[in-house]
């Protein structure tokens, strides 16, 4: 059980990081990442979360309802308490949730790092082009809850450790192995240099997902709504279609993701 | 194609129905409701819609863009139009898609109503307690797309003609016969009146979706995230289980609405 840090001042430098979160939520970058809120946190003191934390920092209000929480982090992870008041001072917005937590990147790896490391029967899930927080969040959610043993972006998509892709994600942005660099085209060449078939998730597609006979080595391409996926991948792929009533043929990438990865890992 | 009516004030009185949209997003009653962007006056605007439009009002700035879709109104349709300054006057807020309209609830039909018009072979979701705006939207947009026969809340979930509701239904909510009426326990009353076999997802429930034998009636019900259904529902149903990875067994509401429709009405 970690000893608790109480702060008398916004300005306490030990807390540096927590400063002007609204900046880094923007930037989503330079080595750190913020998660919030008791399930992410649970998610992020367990054994599944991947990166190291920094520190935590909790309202004294909570710190009760959070012990047995805290408990679980390790003995020498500094864990700040502040009044509400020094809270909004420190992070510039009200945190609702009372509770907040630095994470480290760590060294990022690239796709073709996370690729090595993959076992021979594999099922990866291939974001091209989502710039939807949400979406990104929620496929992430979909990927660990499904047991998908990787997340490959292309660099046009949105990073899930952003700030909400990690609260939306329910802490499965810090459990499912992840990278994100490059081109949808070369990310393709990748997967396929590596021995895996190429599903492309299409309102066209030719086959129906309870068509599909689930490959050693399956990636799940999956477009941004609206545009979906460029012709020039979708004709490298097998196309994938989700049956739907005619005339509302319409669904959240994110859920398409849970479904796919559903049937997938079946 | 309806006439194109400019305004040059914002306090016109013929559209008083759009003044003080955040009062009205709150309320999401009163006999009308907000439509708002592109995709959802497609579906508004469309045979599919079950709701007479009031009005219209949209951005000069957009009317040039807009007018194939403006063309597929009838004729009698008012269709306001206003510079960007008025219409940010209008509604209190920067509206950034440029595209409005006042939907008329019309008579609300009760639960029994619904229930009675349904065929003989039929699915329904059943969301019960579910207060997000966010996944009434999505669990809407979900029985648009695999075409289920209708949605019937229990009074403790939220409206979805609620603004937001609809916006993330993606006109799902114009297109699916609802209702919303009473506790959780007497909408399964008479669901099971009506021959309905309840289907309740779980995350400990006694069967995989992937066993179930689709009933010729079947009720699918959805709990809140957290609490899920209530003891006393499940003991009522057929539990069901999606099956997910040890440690991470947690979906979005509207995902899993997603999957089991998908398994359902295939």
């Amino acid at each position: 059980m970690p000893r608790l840090i109480p702060l008398t001042s916004p300005d306490d430098p030990r807390i540096d990081a927590y400063r002007v979160i609204k900046e880094r939520d923007l930037v989503g970058r330079g080595g750190r990442f913020i998660v919030e809120g008791r399930t992410v946190l649970d998610v992020a003191l367990s054994k599944r979360n991947r990166f190291a934390l920094e520190s935590l920092l909790l309202a004294e209000s909570r710190v009760e309802a959070l012990a047995g929480l805290i408990a679980q982090a390790p003995d020498d992870l500094p864990v700040y308490t502040a009044s509400q008041a020094i809270l909004d001072g420190i992070t510039g917005f009200h945190i609702h949730r009372g509770l907040l937590g630095i994470g480290l990147r760590g060294a990022e790896p690239g796709i073709e790092d996370v690729l090595a490391r993959l076992p021979e029967e594999a099922l990866v899930v291939v974001p091209l082009g989502i710039t939807n927080h949400d979406n990104v969040g929620g496929i992430m959610r979909n990927a660990a809850a499904f047991g998908a043993d990787a997340a490959l972006f292309d660099f046009a998509s949105c990073d899930p450790l952003y700030r909400k892709a990690i609260r939306v994600s329910v802490g499965g942005s810090l459990v499912v192995p992840f990278a994100r660099e490059g081109s949808a085209g070369a990310l393709c060449d990748r997967l396929i240099a590596h021995g895996f078939e190429l599903l492309a998730l299409s309102p066209a597609g030719a086959v129906t997902l309870a068509e599909v006979h689930r490959p050693k080595r399956a990636a799940l391409l999956l477009g941004a709504e609206g545009p979906g996926l460029p012709d020039e991948i979708l004709a490298r792929a097998t196309t994938v279609r989700i049956p739907m009533k005619a005339g509302f043929d319409s669904l959240n990438v994110a859920t398409t993701s849970g479904i796919a990865l559903h049937a997938l890992a079946a």
